[in-house]
């Protein structure tokens, strides 16, 4: 359990001139070497993603600016925005996975079907969730999981999860620019792009920008910066106190020239709400922070629009 | 750059017989195989850790609860508290590393010494910092590395950093419980146990659990568990606010049988001071969120004190 690397697959005779296009070989269908059943996850990839029109990863350099509440409250003004039933969330949070709790699923489980299937959590709305949270036993199990074990998790959450047609998945990532979010630029070659979410402060803006060009690096588009936790009014008096100062996001988005998305305002609610797996757009329409969530989903697909489908080539 | 694991190293022909153990080797003279390197390397460790009193890591479940922010105040704790020159900060954080800017050592480059020796940044009481980010041309610089190359860095941060003698070493992790904690637990075998930050909101809550459970599985002791951002006083009226609730620091504690060892107040100050490098206990000596750390300091040395030194055996 301490390393994953250590797990083994069975390894079967197979000739030398297999190049693994089992799609072309003759003998394809006796044989059972790992290498076909890599082809045929491969395939599967390919047919699960080609159903999904929109893919977005939502990224952060640091930890902790409230990635996947936005996450989870983008993929609610998704739906909410006339695409019931055909939005998606991939919680690649490995380590720790918040979006069922987010999203009011906490306790429920994958489905496994027939051949390795496995169906998604429904929520609210018609959103379906995949989670590593769904797979553990309690709160308190941790995984202590290495680089190539996450990867191969993350792609069977791409590859054997029924996704079925999706107009967006959103990738939850967790922070930083190591194998989680390389494995998912790898796997999902035809990503529409990357929203960064940071916090004002300046520590935290120091360690986004490494995600723009982590972004940069690995040729994904950045659709734009979403400022989350921007100034927070009193509800005694209402004096306006920016408890991690503000102005940051679109600071990085000038400095870096990328596009502003908006700004989330601190909420206490937003966190109560996030707590008890209320979905905060859902139960608060007319506050602030909803209506910066469905300003930024249209911007979100103004950039969809415009983008030019030939972009999507990763360099690898 | 892209995939560390590719990286090779150069092997030259050895005995088969070799069994790593150079120092009972009659031709480890003339050896320069990579197991010799490694040896060595072992060697150097070994030896610069048993000059370093205490070695404490700093982690959570969850990234933004302010880890870092709490490593860098109880550094200035422990080195007001008796300790100039003898407190070390290792910022095992590859990917968003932060302790520099809190430190007020921002642009520092570690220095070179011979035979691959590196000097540590010295900061404000003596402190001694070793951080990827003195080594990054700016910082839009991300470092897109998977766990190997990562297990390698903070190796070299240990055994090729020239610490000194050292009361207290803290080792700032990465959220959660994959490569860089595991490196870190397998390389300090003798670590005097871990202290766990959180913040009070439940989702948090639920992912620190997993933490204080991978310290147990690895049998490192858990010296406590610290709330930041515990509760909020609005500088206009003084009306107490918990933006993020309160509680959930002290109720994983109870819940999982650990020490509680205290609660920093959300101060819009601590930012404002990571922020511009001052230290803020340093700064605002008399404020409740200083006493704050420094009752916490005063805990933790009494763990250390009451601690068995038989403990220290750590599970592979």
């Amino acid at each position: 359990m301490l390393d994953g690397e250590k797990m083994t697959t069975k390894q079967v005779n197979v000739s030398e001139e297999c190049d693994g296009k089992c799609g072309s070989c003759s003998t394809s269908d006796s044989c059972n070497d790992q290498k076909k059943q890599q082809y045929e996850q491969e395939q599967r990839l390919k047919l699960k993603l080609s159903k999904i029109k929109h893919k977005i990863a939502i990224i952060s350099g640091k930890g902790g600016v409230g990635k996947s509440t936005v996450t989870a409250n983008l993929a609610m003004a998704f739906a909410m925005n006339g695409h019931k039933d055909a939005v998606g969330v991939l919680d690649a949070d490995i380590h720790g996975p918040c979006i069922p709790k987010m999203l009011g699923l906490k306790g429920q489980t994958l489905i496994g079907g027939p051949g390795g299937m496995l169906f998604p959590v429904v929520g609210k709305l018609g959103i379906k969730v995949v989670s590593m949270d769904f797979l553990l036993p309690n709160d308190e199990a941790p995984v202590i999981w290495r680089g190539p074990l996450k990867m191969r998790a993350i792609k069977q959450f791409l590859s054997d999860v029924t996704w079925g047609d999706l107009d967006y998945l959103l990738v939850d990532l967790p922070p930083g620019t190591g194998d989680e979010p390389l494995s998912v630029m790898q796997l999902i070659p035809n990503l529409d792009g990357v929203v960064i979410v940071t916090m004002p402060s300046e520590v935290s803006e120091a360690v986004v920008k490494k995600s723009v060009t982590f972004a940069k690096q690995v040729g994904v588009p950045v659709i734009g910066v979403i400022e989350n936790m921007s100034g927070f009014v009193c509800p005694d008096c209402g004096a306006k106190v920016d408890v991690f100062k503000a102005g940051g996001g679109k600071r990085i988005a000038e400095d870096m020239t990328i596009p502003y998305l908006g700004s989330i305002p601190l909420d206490p609610k937003i966190c109560n709400d996030s707590d008890g797996g209320l979905s905060f757009i859902v139960e608060n329409r007319t506050s602030p922070a909803t209506k910066a969530f469905l300003e930024i989903v249209k911007k979100i697909d103004q950039f969809l629009e415009n983008t030019d489908p030939n972009h999507k080539e990763i360099k690898k």
